[in-house]
């Protein structure tokens, strides 16, 4: 355990390791000698399953004989996944819910993580706060870190998760069938219109209102229960990280069919309607990235059951359209052909 | 497979998946299509354990019954991992060899690569030739890119190794014990010389010298067949990545010993001997980084078993020194204390 005299020295003359295991291993700060930040921190998951984790050249991990492993990788660049200055709690949370939000569309359980950090500086404040944000997320899924680097470099945060899942049992892009159902989790837009909040592109007189929407773009949920719940019911799930008019096709093209999704039935929640007119709400929740809940394909004999998993984890499932015969996207509002947004957010479009 | 036309469309339109999938899936070009660079490449590695690979939001891979999973991470930035402006067939090898490195210091076999590649903008040349530089040394390994994202940014290249090995047979920087001999692979400091050479800091009047100590630096060759030989005669490894003055006291102080090196027996190459002053080039041997050459602790009357095991994959295995009781590493020259430049490269020092 670090003392708090330890906690005033020079951070610039840590090194790599002494980072990684100051911030995310078991040289953690103690409770005594955190920042409020660390302080919320329940510490660090430790799983039975990992053999040798940080602080060797590589990890070493027992994956269970009869589960198949599950591998997902995704990076947050500064400005572009999220504004410069973001909190840094927010960016520690994001950057490991975009991750499990992955595993959470093929229905996995998530185990462990590695990160990759690539820092302009080592600052202490950033650091406690990025790592409160991961670690609190961590340990509510039950997910050990295993392994890390740190680099001086523009600000990159590159997390892998892996996990495991009974072999055969994964849901997939390209498992939806004619006919079947197409559903949402939760509510979309919101995290749209929390990031339109908080680079001032939208304001909000109530603040109530704009601490949810913003809450949920800084601080998604990923559909990790519920991924494993909609196993033997779905067909099909892939995760919302581009926005509906984005992720759809992908979905729809996987399969091998085409889509329709009938705009009025899409889920906005209160909050993102108490901010903005109707048209502007369904933009968001249409075009937006950042929502991180589930789309998946259900047999409509199903939907009952699966949204009926979905409310025991306190959780709406909406059905939004249908699989068809056939190619592409189709858009209708009030039965009447709708042109959604520009296909979703795409790096190097 | 992608006509000559296509390859000539504005890459600047290709989107995240098509990125990925053009130049490390199955929608890489043709060796018709291809640029030089592309062509020399013998296409990407598919393994039959990968149930799923890059299109999904993760990948499906089968670990064998009885083996664990070998878990590492490694982030090369630019201006401090290879200059500006590098060869992307370098950068693509290198930034795999780094990750594959690590493996072979803990004996495993490596299987699965997931990639997230931050770039300023979708170049096609630069994207052929780190692909095929990357997926050269994949194949050579049989490594099978599985996932992976891009995204806008400054250049920033994040590599995920998978790998397995036989349960409780992993090689770990702690398990040397007193009197046991320090080992190196290969020959230190042909990279530091080379890094030197790219970056004018060193100049060589003979190109053949210059083209050998470059390509020791531009395309490592990590020793995995060496540290699978390993297991069960070596007790201790790891990888020099960070240089030998920098990294062997954190093998010392992960086995809880002391170490001893005798500098004159360090093992250089006759083109490193042949560039630069004797002195200058134990300087690069001690305390340039990326050599990638492992580090072993052996029972002294194992060391010959382990000579032999090298031999038999052309590669030298020199002693350079011993383990002892105590802590902290001590560096003689000819008998007499030597003192080793600073403690080698550490990104936030």
């Amino acid at each position: 355990m670090q003392g708090d005299d330890a906690m005033h020295e020079d951070e610039a003359s840590l090194g790599e390791f002494e980072l990684i295991d100051r911030y995310f291993g078991p040289g953690r700060p103690s409770v005594a000698g955190a920042s409020d930040a660390a302080r919320r921190s329940p510490g660090a998951t430790r799983r039975s399953d990992v053999i040798l984790g940080i602080g060797d050249d590589a990890a070493l991990l027992r994956c269970p004989a009869d589960k198949d492993l599950v591998a997902a990788v995704d990076t947050l660049v500064e400005g572009r996944h999220f504004p410069a200055g973001s909190a840094p709690r927010s960016i520690g949370h994001r950057s490991l819910a975009v991750n499990l939000s992955d595993l959470a569309a093929m229905g996995a359980t998530p185990a462990w993580a590695t990160l990759a950090l690539t820092l302009p500086a080592a600052d202490r404040r950033w650091l406690e706060g990025f790592s409160a944000g991961f670690l609190d997320l961590a340990a509510a899924h039950g997910v050990e870190l295993v392994g890390g680097n740190t680099t001086a470099g523009p600000l990159n945060i590159n997390v892998q998760i892996l996990g495991h899942i009974d072999r055969g049992s994964a849901l997939r892009r390209s498992g939806a069938q004619p006919g079947e159902v197409l559903a949402v989790t939760g509510t979309l837009g919101d995290a749209g219109a929390g990031l339109a909040l908080v680079t001032g592109r939208a304001v909000s007189a109530d603040r109530a209102v704009a601490a949810e929407l913003i809450e949920r773009f800084e601080y998604p949920t990923p559909r990790v229960q519920f991924g494993m719940a909609a196993r033997g019911i779905a067909s099909a799930a892939m995760d919302l990280s581009d926005g509906l008019a984005g992720d759809l096709p992908k979905l729809a093209r996987a399969s091998g069919l085409a889509a329709h999704v009938d705009v009025e039935r899409l889920p906005l929640s209160p909050a993102l309607r108490s901010l903005a007119p109707l048209a502007q709400a369904r933009e968001w929740a249409l075009g937006a990235g950042e929502d991180y809940e589930l789309l998946v394909a259900v047999p409509a004999q199903r939907f009952g059951d699966l949204a009926a998993a979905a409310a025991r984890l306190n959780l709406t499932l909406t059905a939004i359209g249908e699989l068809r015969r056939g190619t592409g996207v189709t858009w209708a509002l009030e039965g009447l052909p709708f042109a959604a947004p520009g296909g979703g957010y795409d790096h190097f479009r």
